[in-house]
């Protein structure tokens, strides 16, 4: 099977920091003005907000928060250093379930020079001592594999293999996976672990955006969906085929397009979303 | 067994492109000057001159040639360019054997849009293709895999495992593996995938710099060793455990290194070669 083309915008959500020029309420107004139905909530965008009050503006606009970002950066080589990420994580979590998030995405860290394996430890060991707040406050924890680009001090789970390996370990109906195109395209293993992933039940997120070549900024140039080579519509049709039927998450991190008309980069997403997602 | 420190430069080899602002006189009378052992030239460093005279120069000074850098690229939309890939590779051999190198390293490249599947297939028919010329001249190949940020256009082999197979696919006693520890660092298997090289005896090549934080630039941002967070020394150990005695090459494409003195970085080299190597 390969997934359809789509026709809806009824998955689609957009990340606030996709449009890191705008307020929480432009965000709000212009994604309800062209009907995008889903949108995930980045910290620092709430910077200043009570997410009690954010979470009723979005969805007084129509808007169902899908996520927080982010949680995580749990490893660090001093141990007062490590219980200072839970407690910030428990602070996280706290502010998603005040702003009606039902998920936290984690990026989950990692310190130079410790190695990956050790950080990996402090990982699972972070993410056990925040479950107790996790199950009382109703908010599920995504572990986000990131891109082997970014081992050095973001994240110490590269590939799909190692988060779903984690989430076995950790073994909780509140810990999973955010699937990110951009972080995952590469893997030569990537459709036999989502679908390891899905008959796990855990694909909690589904994020886009694509790979551009060349890329100029290891952080801060990813592309607009088809402005890449990252095949988006056929992982997308792995993750559906593994019974993954939450929404499209639209996540790009990009200097040249926050520069421009948000508007305009707007327009430019849906059009995109359509044609190559 | 841990790798123990370096005391002598026996086995010190340097690319020629770790010294981009230097001819290949001025390469070959510094090496020697500070005691380098080993030498691997890049083509563009060779652009100009005879292969047989640059080989003399080099060996008149002392040095070993290791190897030459670089073929590959194989993979091509078009059917012509696939050929004209062959075509070029031929030429890289024979400048190999003339210039007296006993292995052409492969970046095996990869087609933006074009599944990295379909590029490995590619990959496979090229080197099987040059493979006759590589025996007649007596000169072998090693596939390096490159680090996943590089598999839009440059390599659709970007972990060990992923080399591996290829070499037991081609299965001939000319083909093996270049290991960089910059492309394969973050890898959870690398360990076990060395391992496995080492026993199919298929470890021609490797290859040290560092991964610095921040790295600033894709691809000319490399750290000289101690710079950054690779654990070389332990990757060294596993290297050295799978029956790979040959030089540690050292190769880092720096525009900050380069914009310095040549004569300064070279000591730095020597001196990280044995603190942090």
């Amino acid at each position: 099977m390969k997934a359809t083309p789509i026709n809806s915008l009824s998955k689609l959500c957009i990340h606030t920091i996709t449009h890191k020029p705008w307020s929480l309420r432009e965000v709000a107004d212009n994604f309800a003005r062209v009907g995008v139905s889903g949108v995930t909530v980045w910290r620092d965008d709430l910077a200043g907000t009570n997410p009690v009050e954010a979470g009723k503006l979005l969805r007084s606009r129509g808007l169902e928060i899908v996520s927080y970002c982010r949680g995580g950066f749990f490893p660090a080589k001093d141990a007062s250093d490590r219980k200072s990420a839970i407690y910030d994580n428990e602070r996280t979590i706290d502010e998603a379930a005040a702003l009606g998030a039902p998920l936290v995405v984690l990026v989950c860290g990692a310190v130079p020079g410790q190695s990956l394996a050790q950080s990996r430890r402090q990982i699972v060991d972070g993410i056990n001592a925040v479950l107790p707040r996790a199950k009382e406050k109703g908010v599920k924890l995504a572990i986000e594999p990131l891109h082997p680009m970014y081992a050095d001090d973001r994240s110490a789970v590269n590939d799909l293999k190692t988060a779903n390996d984690l989430c076995e370990e950790i073994n909780s109906d509140y810990v999973g996976v955010a699937v990110d195109v951009y972080h995952l395209w590469w893997d030569p293993r990537l459709e036999v672990e989502i679908r390891r992933c899905g008959r796990m039940k855990k694909i909690f997120a589904f994020h886009i955006c694509d790979w551009k070549t060349p890329t100029e900024h290891l952080l801060l140039d990813r592309g607009l969906m088809g402005e890449g080579c990252i095949p988006i519509r056929e992982i997308r049709s792995w993750v559906e085929e593994s019974g993954f039927h939450g929404y499209n998450e639209v996540e790009i991190f990009s200097e040249k397009h926050w520069a421009g008309d948000q508007r305009d980069f707007l327009d430019q997403i849906v059009h995109a979303y359509r044609e190559h997602s």
